[in-house]
């Protein structure tokens, strides 16, 4: 942390930020510049408050240096994190996952048609909320718990991961108990009870972006579930608030995934359908976050869009997600990695196919 | 909600149009104009979601034109509410209210020396953290219960109503049996369990506008709260994301007041000292508010800013705070309001003061 | 244009609106609903000012429908727009279209390697800045001229066409002499005598959008160059304001790519290095730019980034722009395009290459 | 600036970053840490580039510490600047200033009429265009040259001083053979050519902050004018793109106040009317303004915003104008600053009023 002061600062002044630097257990090394001195401080261990610093009387600005995440940091593990799901998918890897479904679950109908297709095409892990997080409270918030069962009903049938939300920490085991990765969504990523309970349930966990976070307090999210001793956590990407919501409801920020790669071991995925939340914006997009190196893509797609109780306008046809796997697949080894492969693969090996 | 047809979209997809409208249960009105056709929805009750419409064949755009906020608006409810607290304070009637106190609570003699300035100089509420949300795992998280005590001992102190935040549902019966005022702070403003259960609980409660939130998921926050039954709602403007946060931690949207105070009957204040993030801006913006109009302030006082253990560099010196009110008292009146009375001064006047 | 008025609104208020419309030259048609009525305006021209409607009694708000641009979208024009240059590069086909080169032009040495290597790589066009708008009085402005001759001599030497900047409208007859295409920066998108001379001059333009534009005025600045009778327009998204520039200057903005593609028929390319700023993410963006679908790319590379006199940071090696090619070139055929053939390719061939 | 080294940096990588800040012209000073090293780069006049130094191996970050403005800070000039105008105006002094107008110059009727209006009410410039930059090549364009002849008429009627907008360098000579003060608009903030044409001209300026400027960028596009030999500029805060844009159609960022006053010695003033874009936000940011601090207002005031040709919507009544005069009076006070006194005053004196 490096604490510039005023070209006219004082030399009390600049004591004064040095005793102050002691006194919270640091060292500090005063740089006299031309125009100015700054003091650095010396052995951040990610827990300084700045705010103490700030206020001192001849502080021009206190600069960050250090960044305060550790755990989830490169310098602090070198080699990329890998995510391993009971089906054998693993998030993180060379590999390029798929985690496809519906906004909501609507019904056993539904739920199992879709997720059926979805095994057809490629994916692994079918997503599907059961309880929505929804902006106004009049709008459909979900089958709860019986959504969860129709979940674990798909993945008994097709061996697909599920992947689903919890909305505060009291969900989070029964979201567990039916879930392989638990779902933090992009309206709670600061919302510490429930990173906390997550964390500690030792259950594989998504954390989505939130609408204006900056990639350092999305680390810091994350750092909230890796402190509590859960190393799997998987990021999403799923777009941010801009000034231009005319013609996609959010933007995709497809930068964050190269950055994020370069700053974390962590695994990072993009979700298209909510980064656009246009329908036919949402293939361009995912092709070109596989282009940008994506770990995964997260997708909705619903047996007839049209009728989805939720999020339907950005929401893919099946047969759109179809074509849309044979384009990544290409894009993919364009850039040396590889789509995961299905869980029908082994059966069409046996098949001759 | 108004339906526009792309220029080319031919019968057949406006008709879809129609009768989508009519299968949600809405009536249907085409209106043909020169470039294009629009398919008016009529009797929207505010649980229309635009999502079916938006991704049928030969639509351009859905806009909204019912706003999705139903009992928080003016329409629902044409006078000001006003929110009255057991001392006698009432927030959104004509009285400019105060809201005073550290960032957290860290000490019974911290607590009681600036409840005790800060009932002086005028302030009837006080405020201050003992469940604190931060932005990384590693700082200082506050008292928790211990904190909540110590407010409730500086309440019976001074008279000052207390005002502190719930971090979650599963605080909030514990934060109500100690608070006058339940807070739900910037993170938590889309925390849908946390505000069901604060909607539940029959306390005020102050909800802080999200860093990213539009006035309409704002307001539809506050209608969350609203729809459990709680009308005691205050609103508080503490600032949003912007571009430049060099010398601002965040962008006080100070039009907010007036906008908000248009669309709805509940009051607004504003929070300068979050909004800035910088001492030296707390002073200038909260007397800005003040002439925009704002129904009272929150502001960020201690009795030694230095050694604050959280924000300290956006927290004014009671001396600071005590010549706002200075200020603030003449500028009040030019718009035709006042502050509130401070709890001093009916003594004050008892003693020929 | 659909003016809709508060549910309160009097039928005066409303009778004052229709005379409005009728007095602008427009028919209106109230609409009433269940909770308002609106008040369509119909036969929009594209001319209507909203002000004088939106600030009446009893209007809630203006709701415009038309969209206001008219010669640059595709109601007007269906087809793609096709630039064609001189050395046979079509921009806005199905070929991919590579522009490359430093960020500003610095000596005969340095222009004419890189013109070279990267006519070798494949590139058709030449970017290099002779006029440098900089944000500080202080910062290299570049060679004017004298950068405009070097930039000749290198087009006679490789057979690149040449793409740079005019700063404003007294130096596009100067840059036209001597470029293929008269860029205009994104600090200039809204410099309307620069746009109306450079659309009088009758060469392609490559316009940046501003910024933080919007799509529509990003279009409607378009719509300036091609009312003045030119319609070979290119436009280019190269990243926009965000509330995280820690990681990177800008954040680029890919889905402006198919947003755009769908409501204009002119061509747009994506500019990854002033997207992003920052070298390591250049090739991953420019990849994700190919995969979303745009008609090209502009990208900085300098023999020696190290020494180059702006944006070095931001600039590539030459080898890394041989790198990408090989990718992106893969990519483009995933998604049914590819890239435009080099210059070098018919002597490849003919040479049996 | 500070060079901040990744922490696995190895010595020849610093050793590169010292031998290139010397090769700049500057001494370099590294700076070990307990995480990892940093090099300050000491004796930076502010021309130093660090794009040069951020693209180098092993560097994680370049810190600006000194701003690379110069001769717009208070460093360089630690008193106010004052504007002194021919009819006695002074701007940045002790008094606030108001300028008022239609947004354009539509006849000489209403800009005789308005004009006679604000100097009865307090104002003591007027504003009003002559040539509008438009987001649409469709929309009025203003009156040109015709409307600065009237403008001139209405001064010599009226005492008021003229402000009007140039839009490019080749119409800065004829805008300040009538005006006298040439404003640059939002759109022009970063307009190099007309930046240096208008800084040369010796007439006073205004310069209005673009649309998503920092400022930084704010105040470097000020150096440009003063870096020409023009200290007499006055900046102009007039909203910022945020991501809502319903309910106002920028956001007023009136924080950039205080900050502007505290980095620099030029006076600042506040447009409530672009601020807003709204008729009924403008009083209360008005006077939000003045209460922040602000050296004067330009707010846009019409005989008849219905009639308006532009901008009507944020257009206040003259009654509407007299009812803030009396307001913002008061609050100008409380603050320790005065209203200047209007151009009537001494005759209301002389003649008893």
């Amino acid at each position: 942390m490096l604490v510039v002061m005023k070209h006219n600062a004082v030399q009390d002044a600049i004591d004064t930020v040095v005793n102050t630097i002691q006194d919270m257990g640091y060292d500090a090394r005063p740089i006299p510049g031309e125009q100015r001195t700054a003091v650095g401080l010396i052995g951040n261990d990610g827990r300084v408050d700045s705010s103490r610093l700030e206020g001192l009387e001849g502080v021009l600005e206190v600069i960050p240096v250090t960044h305060p995440y550790k755990q989830v940091s490169r310098e602090w593990k070198e080699e990329d994190t890998h995510v391993h799901l009971p089906n054998g998918t693993v998030i993180g890897g060379e590999e390029m996952v798929l985690m496809a479904g519906p906004c909501a679950v609507e019904s056993e109908e539904q739920i199992m048609e879709i997720a059926s297709r979805l095994r057809e095409a490629g994916a692994t892990i079918l997503r599907g909320g059961a309880f929505k997080p929804r902006t106004s409270p009049y709008s459909f918030q979900g089958l709860g718990e019986k959504g969860l069962e129709l979940l674990a009903r798909a993945r008994e049938a097709t061996g697909l991961m599920i992947v689903t939300e919890a909305l505060g920490p009291e969900h989070v085991d029964l979201v567990a108990d039916y879930a392989d990765i638990i779902q933090i969504g992009a309206r709670n990523m600061q919302n510490y009870p429930l990173l906390r309970r997550a964390g500690q349930r030792g259950k594989p966990v998504l954390l989505k972006r939130g609408m204006s976070a900056t990639i350092e307090e999305f680390l810091l999210a994350a750092e909230y579930l890796v402190s509590e001793g859960n190393d799997d956590v998987i990021l999403c990407e799923r777009g941010v608030r801009s000034f231009d919501n005319r013609h996609t409801r959010n933007l995709l920020d497809l930068s964050a995934i190269p950055v994020v790669q370069a700053l974390s071991h962590l695994p990072i995925i993009a979700d298209p359908s909510h980064g656009t939340g246009v329908r036919s914006k949402v293939i361009p997009m995912a092709r070109a976050a596989v282009a940008a190196g994506a770990d995964g893509l997260m997708v909705e797609v619903h047996p007839n869009p049209h009728k989805a109780l939720s999020d339907g306008q950005q929401t893919l046809f099946p047969e759109q997600f179809e074509e849309l796997m044979t384009q990544i697949d290409v894009i993919a080894r364009a850039i040396g990695r590889s789509l995961a492969p299905g869980l029908g693969a082994s059966d069409r090996v046996a098949s001759g196919v």
